[in-house]
């Protein structure tokens, strides 16, 4: 299996950052702090930037404020097949807008939600919403990145859907961020569609060796947005001998920010590092760290020895 | 209790139909069936129609599709004061575009759910974001009632949230659809906050004569998409000696339509009364009945004798 894996080489192999989204005290999108940290993210490790995803808060967005934001980012000279901007929505004309809009700007790829307000729904009728997406977007540029996270959306993409938009749209249907926590899923997702080319990121870089060993293709991951060089290190070192060892000090220093809400815990760490406080806005329904959190946070990034230079550069 | 209830008089009070949307087969929503539906619905019972629900497929829509919607009723007629248009969206811009446009348009309400993408969120989290929504529409005139649907959201908008809400925002605040589900809920929001002038309606009329009995305001329901003037019947003589006899008839016919996808099943029933097979048409992710499901359905109507009579007028 390795040997047919290895031939193919996914534009984005290796570590993305579902990149945070910066926010002014009034709520409004920040693109020059998110273009910065996109330039910090492409400089320190990251293959490619998942803008837009869970961990961007982007679905307190509307389409209109991140075509904005990703407009800002290609102004700013950020490559846009780096990009894999997060494009999928309940509404399916809101899904259309903006990867059309991504397609047409040049991005590498978009990753998509499933429609997630109806619970229960069949695969015929997911099916049924990703083919009218398709059809709607109208670009043979399209390339199409499946996002399962069933822990956030509770509507599943599961193998049997997988393969059949696969046999449907095999130049369309480029891989998968699997958020499942399910490794058993990530493997098999690997094994059933690897060798059609499908390229399958793990959702945290927890299963980043066990991905890259079964002949996935890296991860997307939050942590990517604050420690992306020791985590594209395992990526670009996964038969090294010391493998296991940076698997474990990841995992470990993961651990210890998930003690804290994640996507606060990560933008509170940037705001620390970067002197600029405004960072920690997050947008409503999520809220920043309290005090004791903060606390919590700042012990484990000193007992970790972290540091994120360069980061106002 | 009763005594201080009778008092108030809800404009809305009596039975809603989360009006169900028609698509053409290029799934474009069709403003002329649209607004025949609306006023069909008006002239046979509804008090009140809370379009852009959960049974509108409303969340498969972009805001300028509702907007267009929404414009479509009134320049066919429909009073404003007598729509309850569903307003609420994971992003805030999104929830404040059409809330702001329904204000504007003189609707009477409008319904809103919590963002529902994230899980777990915190009270403060989710009182931010109605606090930010209601500044940012910014309009007096803006009268909110809060739709809690947590086997769909997933986001339960509970008991102390409302109770900070009414606090803070007592001439905004106006009421609730209570689709939990659980009557215990229902009727403690009734009792804590009813004597504010917090209007509760019942998810569906299986809960109308408790919710009426316990100082309600009436139901909110799928069914009376279909049935309005029977559940209407329920609502205007709950205190009638055959009130017992009207729930458990309605309760009946609502438990047989249940045994098939509830929205799907709406659609073929105006389907079918209507003549205009265009009805059945769903918005992907959700789907049609299948043949077995359409068939099933034809039972429960024939053996129910139900009739929507003047459909077409």
């Amino acid at each position: 299996m390795s040997e047919t894996l290895a031939a193919y080489q996914s534009p984005f192999a290796g570590v993305l950052a579902p990149v945070i989204t910066p926010f002014t005290v009034d709520l409004k999108p920040d693109p020059v702090r998110f273009a910065r940290h996109c330039r910090w993210l492409l400089a320190n490790g990251c293959s490619g930037l998942a803008i837009f995803g869970t961990n961007s808060e982007a679905n307190s967005l509307s389409v209109a404020q991140k075509m904005n934001l990703l407009d800002a980012l290609l102004d700013a000279g950020i490559d846009p097949l780096r990009l894999m901007p997060g494009a999928g929505s309940c509404s399916l004309e809101d899904a259309v807008r903006l990867s059309g809009h991504a397609v047409r700007r040049g991005c590498g790829g978009v990753l998509i939600l499933p429609p997630f307000y109806y619970k229960g729904v069949s695969d015929d009728g997911l099916f049924a919403f990703f083919e009218a997406l398709i059809a709607r977007v109208g670009d043979p540029r399209l390339r199409l990145y499946l996002y399962h996270i069933p822990a956030v959306t509770a509507v599943p993409i599961g193998l049997e859907l997988i393969d059949r938009l696969l046999d449907r749209y095999p130049k369309v249907i480029c891989g998968m961020k699997d958020s499942s926590g399910d490794w058993d899923n990530t493997r098999s997702a690997i094994e059933r569609f690897g060798a059609r080319g499908f390229e399958v990121f793990a959702g945290n870089e927890d299963f980043l060796l066990r991905t890259m060993r079964a002949g996935g293709s890296g991860c997307i991951t939050a942590t990517g947005n604050i420690n992306p060089a020791a985590i594209d290190a395992l990526y670009r070192n996964w038969q090294a001998p010391d493998a296991e060892a940076r698997q474990q000090a990841l995992t470990k220093f993961r651990s210890g920010l998930q003690r804290n809400p994640m996507i606060a815990a990560l933008k509170a760490t940037v705001a620390h590092f970067s002197g600029d406080a405004e960072w920690s806005i997050m947008h409503p329904p999520l809220t920043a760290l309290d005090s004791a959190q903060q606390a919590d946070l700042r012990q484990h990034l000193q007992a970790s020895n972290f540091t994120m230079p360069g980061l106002n550069d």
